[in-house]
């Protein structure tokens, strides 16, 4: 059933989405504000399950492409997005009638908000990813047929490219391009959709999920202990697998560089007191490898996720810093990225990493 | 007066344009087969010089962009001109009436009259170098307030990118970086213009004057000797300066990689007898410098260019090796490049050199 996002069901939202980030997706504090003011001055937005999307929609999805560190560093503002939209239409010569969230994380879930209560759309319950990840490629759009381009990215000062490519690798080779001479972060227009492939390859629901797990979070401020269980619930019958308990513990290293668009780099945790081997995590805007010791125990596609231990605030790669005192939980990808199509897109071999996927737990 | 362009004046135009491109603009053997054959099959293309443009004219620039050695590896196909230019059109929503060469220089001043043969449009007579450069910003278009875009690049696998920015610098940063990935050479299309504007800031007649050089050139096949009055002949009245003769030699060092999109490097000569020192020029797709011991004895915006010794074929940068017994010969910059505006593009000092221009001899 269709249902309206006020300005008070924000929040939640944006806890949750920064939850099921896995560390990406950009920092969300000030998109929560923008998304904030915006859905109060025009009016609520119109939030659409998949299934009840009307046959002839025409739906694109709508984020930011780049370095989240870049992203800290700039305010969103809300008319970029209008004149981005009006552009595609343009260019595309059809009408936008929803938009969609490219992924499920920080900033990037709520940049449709912003977008579409700044022009009146509807937005889609559902993303392209489930959790975010680095590369468009590894959307569920385009790994299940769906085109990435016509597409139109901006910068923050009016520079628009459009983008035309029937092949998802050359489009993010391409973007990725655009986005290291652009100013570091670009906001995107791609992936243009029917209802019916909306139906077929979006992780549905997600925003409702990540709003009600975000109260959840909410709820467990008080520290990290109860809230596996908590989540357990939440997630059953939904896309996702098991939520597990990974590491408690305190960050000792980080190493980090900005190069080629991304964030790269390794987190290692520390265990409060015992022996306890110590926690490390590669990261590429998002959590992807995490290893106790010499033992792998969580691998993308499954969502490496890490909240303050005892706030239960998610923490975003970018956010990181030493002394931080978290939590580390995985929970099993959306079922749209265990096929053979989805793992061919978003394995750790097929990051860069000499493993194969191992299922969580 | 407009002329016709029949195959057989594709020789001489190329020699000349390949001599004019200051080693850059790109090998032209394969570019001169494939016009005379387009040409032959498709009619004449007719020549229009600035003045004689109708005042409605919608005139496009076309040219490849990118690395001359990666352009030596591919066949340029005659209907990929021909889509971009559909594809354009569409975008901008316009019909182009005529097109222009971006540089003189090898395969750039051929480009656009393939493209022309085989949409049967005409082209103008001149360019927005009246040499060849390794940047867009450097063109005249731009220099005297041509906007980069509307712009449409395509790869040889059909992805088109269309650019909008009123930044020249930003459009060159936006297509190098696409250069880099998609494939090292990319077909483009932008500066569009007025009548008018073709009239203010492109060097006119070149496409007339290369071919005449390319004459003189080929009848000097004997050796350079007798080059530089035939040539000086020919330049009287242009919008070009002196004619000098700057060394005679044998290439004893090249230094070369393909970087960025460029292919950077120095080339070394050594007089085939007696104690004058060597010749040294820096290259970045051009010849930019050239130092005799370390006296700078021409420097860009003047044009440096080589032609083998004995037979006056002009050799462009990605084809010199060690061994040739090459002439360098200096001309001055078009006037266009010789005002405040026009250093500022182009000066060594804006190319990177800590050297101030200093004109030819």
């Amino acid at each position: 059933m269709n249902r309206e996002l006020h300005p008070e069901d924000i929040r939640d939202l944006c806890l949750g989405a920064a939850f099921f980030g896995a560390g990406g997706g950009g920092d969300v504090h000030i998109y929560r504000l923008v998304a904030e003011r915006v859905i109060a001055r025009l009016g609520a937005v119109t939030l659409v399950p998949p299934d009840e999307l009307p046959d002839d929609a025409f739906v694109v999805d709508v984020g930011e492409s780049g370095s989240p560190i870049v992203g800290l560093e700039h305010l969103p503002p809300e008319n970029h997005g209008v004149e981005l939209l009006r552009r595609f239409e343009r260019f595309v010569g059809r009408k936008v009638t929803h938009l969609i969230a490219c992924e499920l994380g920080g900033a990037n879930s709520i940049v449709p908000l912003v977008v579409a209560a700044a022009c009146r759309l509807p937005v889609v319950d559902g993303d392209g990813m489930g959790r975010a990840f680095p590369e468009s490629q590894m959307m569920t759009f385009p790994i299940y047929g769906v085109a990435p381009t016509p597409a139109a990215v901006a910068d923050y000062l009016g520079n628009v490219v459009y983008l035309e490519t029937s092949d998802a690798h050359e489009y993010e080779r391409e973007t990725r391009a655009l986005v290291t001479v652009m100013g570091g972060t670009l906001l995107a227009m791609d992936h243009p959709m029917t209802a019916a492939q909306v139906r077929e390859t979006a992780v549905p629901g997600t925003l409702t999920l990540a709003q009600s797990v975000g109260r959840t979070l909410r709820e467990h401020r008080g520290g990290a202990q109860g809230l596996v269980p908590a989540l357990s619930r939440h997630l059953r019958g939904t896309a996702y697998g098991n939520v597990v308990h990974l590491y408690t513990g305190k960050i000792e290293r980080v190493s980090r560089r900005t190069e080629g668009g991304f964030d790269v780099g390794e987190v290692t945790l520390r265990a409060f007191e015992g022996a306890q081997p110590p926690l490390r995590i590669a990261m590429r805007n998002e959590f992807l490898v995490a290893w106790s010791g010499d033992d792998v125990v969580a691998t993308t596609p499954d969502l490496i996720t890490m909240v303050e231990h005892e706030s239960c605030l998610p923490i975003t790669s970018e956010r990181i810093r030493y002394g931080q005192r978290v939590s580390v939980i995985g929970i099993g990808a959306p079922r749209h990225y265990l096929t053979e199509r989805g793992l061919a897109a978003v394995s750790p071999r097929s990051m860069g990493f000499d493993l194969d996927y191992r299922p969580l737990g």
